[in-house]
């Protein structure tokens, strides 16, 4: 059996992290290397987030550039932004020649311009450089943004044994192999065999012979949102790039996309909530308030907005007192409804669910409403009736909401659309804007009804 | 080169939808195979997800069960489950051979009882109908409900070559290999191997000299969510399932997880607008009222509760109407903060990022709240004393704001920690929940303010 101990899973205690502490303050790196050496380099990393700044650094320090690159790349973003600041390009460099392709990329990218340079300048590996270099180029939200360079390609005039002889080398340099692309002398992609095919296969056959033509492809500059449907779509675990003539530049491998899908969610649900910027429960109070006060801004603007509208019709209030006390409730039906047919609409856009003319789905939404706002306004004639014992007073506020709850159903539903079809992302009209629009919206139809039902 | 043709990206158009349709209606079978033997299942049933059930019943039957039986794996689940309801138990048993174990048990669970019995009773592989029967047996949240049977497990007495020998026969039931599984004799998991380890060790060797012990697993009963984190965290695309005694039982391969971490966004994105079933966009009208009502009767029950308090204070009318003018104001930045806090902490919840004591929490989500709200009044102050003319009456309003804005926030923190502390899925607290509740409140909190500060 190999000298690795079988697997504990691994379990991120305060007693843990204080050994951890203690054994950097006495500078004990023996036993340090003998605990960490234990662990997954994503569980070291998860402990370096729990430690300060200088104790983190010491680790890295310690441990090889193998293993801390690795656990460089799975550290929080912002505590790994502070550890960089506090190495040396030099140092940097050595944690770059490491790392895959697209992970040297993304780290690199991460730092100031300045430095940049000064450590793709310290990198010693001149291919390594080479593609990094040619990575940083992409654009970061597009497929060549996310590849890496690292695959196992082999040309269609090879036997398989001669295969299997040459790839022992490149696949010591891949971590996952998947599929095997295979390519014409012009380096052109066309076609894949994965390691179950060549072991199944003659040792004297050409792999033209067994390569299947039917690959999957994306081209370089294909946005990552469409990367992960098709992925997920086809169930691949790795997508060769190409540029628009074919030819293989790098390939794109399923755990990238579960970042990327992980990332794509938190940032929809925050920007639901109105936060606009990527922040997490434990960041600074100014980095909070930073990415959450523009939007409350604007839901006082609209909180503004309903006052002066209301203040417009203060001459029905001796009257019609009762019309005033009701605001919140239309206010707040307006927003909920808002947020519901916005939250279904940007979910079907998402998932190209969104089919059918523009008018069949304005009668829909419309009808919808209607059902939904005639039910409760059912409910809300009957209470006024019998709290205020005033029919006419109750229709007017109950009629007020189905229209209200139609007028915030439809924003609520073509708001998304109308951003989708300009190239905006939808997902802002959820959230504050709608709510907050819904609001001022449901609070004038609101009066106008009223005044015309009750002739203020 | 074998004789697929080369892949050509696919595009769901509407003549191509027209062609399937009028290749249908001529009974044309030979055009309708030629057609759609080019294409890959998943856009076969994106085919069938447009036509109507008649037609994709025709093309169902038409093709083989190799292939339709994937194609109703990818299917919308809302059409699959009109074409099965038309197909007789022995046909759905037929695809049910097709179908690796997790398929085969995900499209059982779905049909009635009955029908669940009947389509078993006409499986005839029995060791698949075994090994499906297991599956069913588990909680479909949990690990075992996701895994399939379908594995390449290896026993560490034997060597390389006759590993090889021995595989190509499990291999070939296996639709991706990833890992191969090393056990003992009483089937016990203790390593694993990749077929790149097979590729560059010597024949002779014995598999126990080249597994590696260190491999990840999770146990039958754990909550999918937390397998996907797992193999979100180490990178993993194929995790082995076991029970408590380390007995190998199955497999959960990535594809599957991207498919959870995507409903799960789904689930708690939906619930964020307050939609209490899974729903989409092109949904019956009485599906989507169904989904949707329920929480806008909340709404509705929180906003007579807005009028109640607000009844309650009516005799500051005639002094201070402003003050009413003001509500919509209040109780939307209430909602609005309600919703960012708790949203930062179910997601913070979801990536274990909620670390700290309870006190610090308190205290920073505190100043936090305050330092927004103090920023926000001051605004609402100058406006109100400008437009009002009255200084007392401004800070009563902005001093108000403060107020709610901190209360919104602490309870926008601390009901979802609460409900996550209670085993209650947090996400339930964002959304029409929320802001209800903090629109009572902030009405509340608002008037007593206003009745100490103007003594009313």
């Amino acid at each position: 059996m190999s000298e690795e101990k079988e697997k504990i899973q691994f379990h991120l205690t305060e007693e843990l992290v204080e050994q951890v502490e203690q054994l950097i303050e006495l500078q004990n790196d023996k036993e340090l290397h003998q605990l960490l050496d234990e662990f997954h380099y994503a569980d070291i990393a998860e402990i370096l987030d729990e430690l300060n700044l200088e104790d983190a650094i010491y680790v890295i320090k310690l441990l090889d550039s193998e293993t801390t690159s690795d656990i460089l790349m799975e550290m929080d973003e912002d505590n790994r932004e502070k550890v960089l600041k506090n190495l040396s390009a030099k140092e940097i460099a050595e944690e770059i020649e490491e790392l895959d392709t697209d992970d040297a990329a993304d780290i690199i990218s991460e730092l100031s311009e300045d430095r940049q340079v000064a450590v793709i300048a310290q990198i010693e590996d001149q291919d390594h450089k080479a593609e990094i270099e040619e990575l940083l180029a992409y654009d970061e939200d597009s497929a060549g943004g996310l590849m890496a360079k690292e695959l196992v390609k082999v040309y269609e005039t090879w036997t398989v044994a001669g295969c299997m002889r040459r790839i022992r080398g490149q696949a010591k340099n891949v971590t996952r192999v998947h599929s095997i692309y295979v390519v014409d002398k012009q380096e052109k992609l066309i076609g894949r065999l994965s390691l179950k095919d060549l072991i199944v296969a003659k040792s004297d056959q050409k792999i033209a012979e067994i390569s299947n033509a039917n690959v999957d492809f994306v081209n370089v500059n294909e946005d990552v949102e469409e990367v992960a449907k098709v992925m997920a779509k086809y169930d691949l675990e790795a997508i060769p790039v190409v540029d628009e003539n074919k030819t293989l530049l790098g390939r794109i491998t399923i755990d990238d996309i579960v970042d990327v899908l992980k990332e794509e969610a938190e940032k929809d649900y925050q920007m639901a909530a109105g936060i606009t910027s990527d922040v997490e429960a434990d960041d600074s109070i100014l980095d909070l308030t930073r990415a959450r006060l523009p939007w409350l801004f604007l839901g006082l603007i609209g909180g503004v907005g309903a006052f002066l509208i209301m203040e417009g019709f203060q001459e029905a209030f001796n009257k019609y007192a009762v019309l005033f006390f009701f605001t919140p409730l239309i206010a707040a039906m307006a927003g909920n409804v808002g947020v519901q047919s916005s939250a279904i609409i940007v979910q079907g856009l998402a998932n190209n669910d969104v089919k059918g003319s523009v008018n069949g789905r304005l009668i829909k939404e419309m009808l919808l409403a209607a059902l939904n706002g005639f039910i409760l306004a059912l409910f809300l004639f009957l209470f006024v009736w019998a709290s205020q014992g005033d029919a006419i007073t109750a229709l007017a506020i109950s009629v007020s909401l189905v229209a209200v709850i139609v007028v915030a159903g439809l924003i609520g539903t073509f708001v998304p659309l109308f951003l989708d079809k300009r190239g905006i992302d939808p997902a802002i009209a959820t959230g504050p804007f709608i709510t907050t629009s819904n609001d001022i919206f449901g609070i004038l139809i609101y009066f106008w009804i009223a005044k015309l039902i009750l002739g203020i």
